[in-house]
């Protein structure tokens, strides 16, 4: 499908497309770059990669160019990435928010280059290329985000890679993406590490914990996911954030006004439109949490 | 170890009970009450209890009576079984609340009879007895409230039939149980139904579900738990239901402020106290939900 694909950064996600690329014969030839040496003779060593190289060595001829480094270093790696790129390498990126990153790449990139962001909604709580899994893809939404400006075959490429992970493909604006996962994913982990720090905030925290069971446990897993890479997440994503919290402030104190008032019916028709929605969601993907 | 058990209330706590008290040999003979006679049947079927009855037939010479009903209803069944009840029965109750129960049920109980406060940590998405599982207790944390006017002889059995459940047991008072569970179980309960009501307010709800990754699926999970029973709990447990949101809307209010002033370390702190918290959770114990 490719002759060679370059990966810069290879963490989790760079790292499980690497592994991808190479079991399901997607490219003859995958290159890592990663400022990280000893993360780099990792990602060779399982195989997540064929060579590693610099951007100046490895860009040129490249089909597809992954930015898959954190959300803060992306756009540094782009400017970096340029004076190297060939006409007509795919560049396209894994991160979590859109809007602004893409309309700084299309301002950044010259006029013949194909980018087209990409967001591969797949993660676990594990971090690192030691987590990377070639199925991490398999069954998961694959999001692309294509502007007026992006090149039709670049993005029908990426569609077709996609797919050849296993992916759900799906289009969306920048601006419709980042307004989703604000309420989707960023959200719910921004409330799962506030209700541990509740429990955290009490005299008795250990005791508390004692008597945590199945509820808590799957309400707070993602609370613990990779705090730098949340923090990063949630600042690029940050209006989008506060209008998802202050939705959610407003759905609470609806549920609050029910329990002050003792209003049984109130209560229990937001607790059954909540089960409802909930239960309508489809079957999970094979994809299973690592954490305990 | 036990002669006659009575349960009344034969759902999934129930029906659990009365496998585990029969798969265990624990009890010679056990005695299901129900209102519902379909259920009753299934509970016969599954082998859950060896027969049905009345509360007058079945509460004279009973060595352990079990309060399984839903939270609204056990003072009430509590009230009708008092003129049955033999002198040296062992009451016990599975409610998630438990102060405002135990002060009533000391003082509508004669003095002869020995009620003790219990609370089984264990749950599953499902109701009802076809969900009924002999090992749901097992690793679980099974609480008992003991009072000053409970009699030693009453709490030592139901520690012992804890035990031989499988369940580790805590004693609390009822005021420290219901503050406990009010963070560690009703707050997220309420915090799920309240995110998924969130995105169910958005016009493009079901776009939204289409993004739903495993983050979202376990922070939600316990939003499908049934309606009436989480009702009821919260509006039992109301005042201390309250002053939990109260304390998660103060550390919601922390993460947000860090959010709009783009304080970066204060988010960060915030993110990696919740981490450190969550990781420092022991191993799961061997239930799985059965919710996908």
């Amino acid at each position: 499908m490719f002759n060679k694909v370059v990966i810069a950064g290879v963490g989790l996600i760079g790292g499980s497309l690497g592994l991808a690329l190479t079991r399901r014969n997607l490219a003859k030839e995958i290159v890592g770059v990663d400022p990280d040496r000893d993360n780099l003779n990792k990602a060779l060593a399982l195989g997540v990669v064929h060579r590693a190289d610099s951007l100046a060595e490895a860009l040129p001829g490249a089909d597809l160019f992954i930015l898959a480094a954190p959300i803060g270093v992306t756009l540094g790696i782009l400017e970096m990435a340029i004076p190297y790129l060939t006409p007509g390498t795919i560049i396209t990126d894994v991160g979590s928010v859109k809007g602004r990153l893409i309309e700084r790449a299309e301002q950044m990139l010259p006029q013949d280059s194909y980018f087209v962001g990409g967001h591969p909604m797949a993660g676990l709580e594990v971090t690192g290329v030691t987590g990377a899994r070639e199925d991490l893809f398999d069954g998961a939404t694959y999001v692309f985000t294509p502007t007026a400006n992006t090149e039709i075959s670049a993005i029908n490429s990426l569609k077709d890679f996609a797919h050849a992970l296993g992916s759900k493909v799906l289009e969306l604006e920048p601006a419709e993406h980042d307004r989703a996962v604000a309420l989707i994913s960023h959200l719910p982990h921004l409330l799962a590490a506030t209700l541990v720090n509740t429990v955290a905030a009490d005299d008795d925290c250990g005791g508390l914990l004692k008597l945590a069971g199945g509820g808590f446990r799957d309400a707070t897993r993602i609370a613990a996911s990779n705090s730098n890479m949340w923090r990063d997440i949630l600042l690029t994503n940050r209006e989008m954030v506060l209008q998802s919290v202050r939705e959610f402030r407003f759905q609470l104190e609806e549920m609050e006004q029910a329990i002050i008032n003792f209003n049984r019916e109130d209560l229990v028709s937001g607790l059954i439109r909540a089960r409802e929605v909930r239960e309508s969601l489809p079957e999970n993907r094979k994809y299973v949490s690592r954490i305990k």
